[in-house]
């Protein structure tokens, strides 16, 4: 009874991610069965028949619309930023995000272009998580607390999830989540992030081996890899990734920092990211790595690397393409056309 | 003076092919050094970055835009379609011309998904090619004057051609002409196209050698390959791009036959597909190989292999998106962003 009474942080969250609602196997068959009958050799349209038989069981609907699809970006601060892992300094973190709302950025011009919402959750800023070399980053209370706060941000208004994030020093905290979770060491998951040199490599992969070292004794938990070792957006993410679960919106995930939250609940439950795709791969060391960990496979594979939710705002192109090809496609017998000689 | 006052129908085409405009160096340069400015860091955005660039080149503009752009098929019936190479029968060009018309083919729900124009040219599906197993596929003067028709077909209206085509049979003469330009024998070319099983793949390939072995004499002329083991759709596309050139519309290719049709003027003059890019790699099995061939890298890798320029259609959503995020993002000074640390 003892470890029962006292009800901790992460418990809630736990129980969510273990009770996540599975997809739903009908709509993808009968999404399965009308991709056979559309106009063109069985499989010919590949990716793009997974894609619309996924959405399918996601959104628990054989005919799949993507009508509000939304960029949604979680921006958070890093303690060990100060440890020189970037090329830039954490003042950045507030000037993008004012950036993403003046439209100025990458993933602005993308939203528009590709007509796609665009949300930014500002996580403390002003507070940089702590620096892991020194502690813990975030407290179990303030990490469920961030998590809760994800859940929230995405409730309502849109029917496809693309998730983004900004953090200057955060792909050393995704490769240290990482490390965290597969095992390895910096030099295994960390790369060049914005633009770090060999000496910035180095010392980035030296700080994370410091992370890993202190907190050893917690990595076997993956909240607490997360907590220990992560950051406020990975939280965000996190929490983003299970609502979206819980109100049946796909996900289309980024690059390294927002794969890296989501290892966090695979390796909870590895079937609790099932709803959500890769948008892309990005040239930042760890990611394909990542990706190929959890057996994710990405919708593009361009060679950027800037983050912000740019990979997957790109990929929302091709789902909307894939459903909209699913929904609008003539069958042979509609069309009156020949089969096989 | 002989063989000069003999005017052969290919000539014009060949002052075409070797006369082609260069690209605008400069405004690719301005173009270059807007993306070295805009608020991310130095190529984070990789390949939209390299294909914005490619544009300004193309359309001899530092700021390109994409407002008009077009998807055009070449549809054409192949005599060697009755040698039982494909999975469909010929019956199936016409009706899948009209599906394209009337929405229900995949391309029409993707031009309309993706805001693309469509033109389908119907080139002479009543009368296919000859047999090129028994003589040549095309007259010279066919050829050429299909070429020219091509040329004529892209003429105004666009400003970013992506190429399709339509043909039973023409994976077949895809590997034909690969094989005819490039080297090696139906095995090492042709692959299931539509569906085709194994005696159906072994046969393709026994019909191509035969095609190689009767016309080996011709193939040193690039466009003697496409005459001889070629047809209509790979004609008009040819004299597409050519026109495209000349009228400053950068070219998106598509599938195997849209590729081994450009292949026929890049080895009449390797730079002359330099204002076309590979909009993706099908899973049919002489694509990759031949894309490699030509330095081909392609946009997507979706495991498609539908053709219709399916896979050039969605291609065109990432080059929109690569000039609108070139156009429309803040410069550093603009935005007042902290540089590198």
């Amino acid at each position: 009874m003892n470890d029962q009474s006292q009800q901790r942080p992460f418990d809630d969250i736990r129980n969510l991610v273990e009770a996540l609602p599975a997809g739903d196997a009908k709509a993808a068959a009968t999404a399965r069965d009308r991709q056979s009958q559309l106009i063109k050799p069985p499989g010919a349209l590949a990716r793009l028949e997974d894609l619309a038989v996924w959405l399918a069981e996601w959104k628990g609907d054989p005919r799949p619309k993507i009508t509000r699809p939304v960029v949604t970006i979680f921006a958070g601060a890093h303690g060990v930023a100060e440890q020189g892992v970037s090329a830039y300094p954490s003042a950045v973190n507030r000037q993008m995000v004012e950036a993403f709302a003046s439209g100025g950025a990458a993933i602005s011009q993308l939203c528009a272009s590709q007509s796609l919402g665009l949300k930014v959750f500002d996580l403390a800023l002003d507070m940089p998580t702590g620096d892991f070399t020194a502690g813990p980053a975030l407290e179990e209370k303030d990490c469920a607390a961030t998590i809760a706060y994800g859940m929230e941000a995405v409730a309502g208004g849109s029917d496809l999830l693309c998730l983004g994030e900004m953090g200057i020093g955060n792909t050393t905290v995704a490769a240290a989540i990482a490390a965290g979770l597969f095992g390895g060491t910096g030099s295994d998951w960390a790369g060049r992030g914005t633009g770090v040199d060999d000496a910035g490599l180095k010392r980035k992969c030296e700080v994370i081996d410091q992370g890993l070292a202190l907190h050893q004794d917690r990595l076997d938990d993956p909240l607490e890899v997360l907590a220990r070792l992560g950051g406020r957006e990975f939280a965000g993410l996190a929490g983003a990734i299970i609502a979206a679960r819980y109100e049946r919106v796909p996900v289309v995930l980024d690059g390294f920092p927002v794969t890296a939250a989501a290892a966090v609940l695979f390796k909870m439950n590895p079937g609790a990211i099932d709803h959500c795709v890769l948008g892309h791969v990005s040239s930042e060391r760890g990611h394909q790595k990542l990706a190929d960990a959890m057996g994710l496979e990405p919708i593009l594979s361009l060679g950027m690397r800037l983050g912000e939710g740019t990979g997957a705002a790109l990929a929302a192109g091709v789902l909307r393409a894939a459903v909209d090809v699913h929904n609008g496609m003539a069958t042979f017998e509609e069309a009156g056309i020949s089969g096989p000689a």
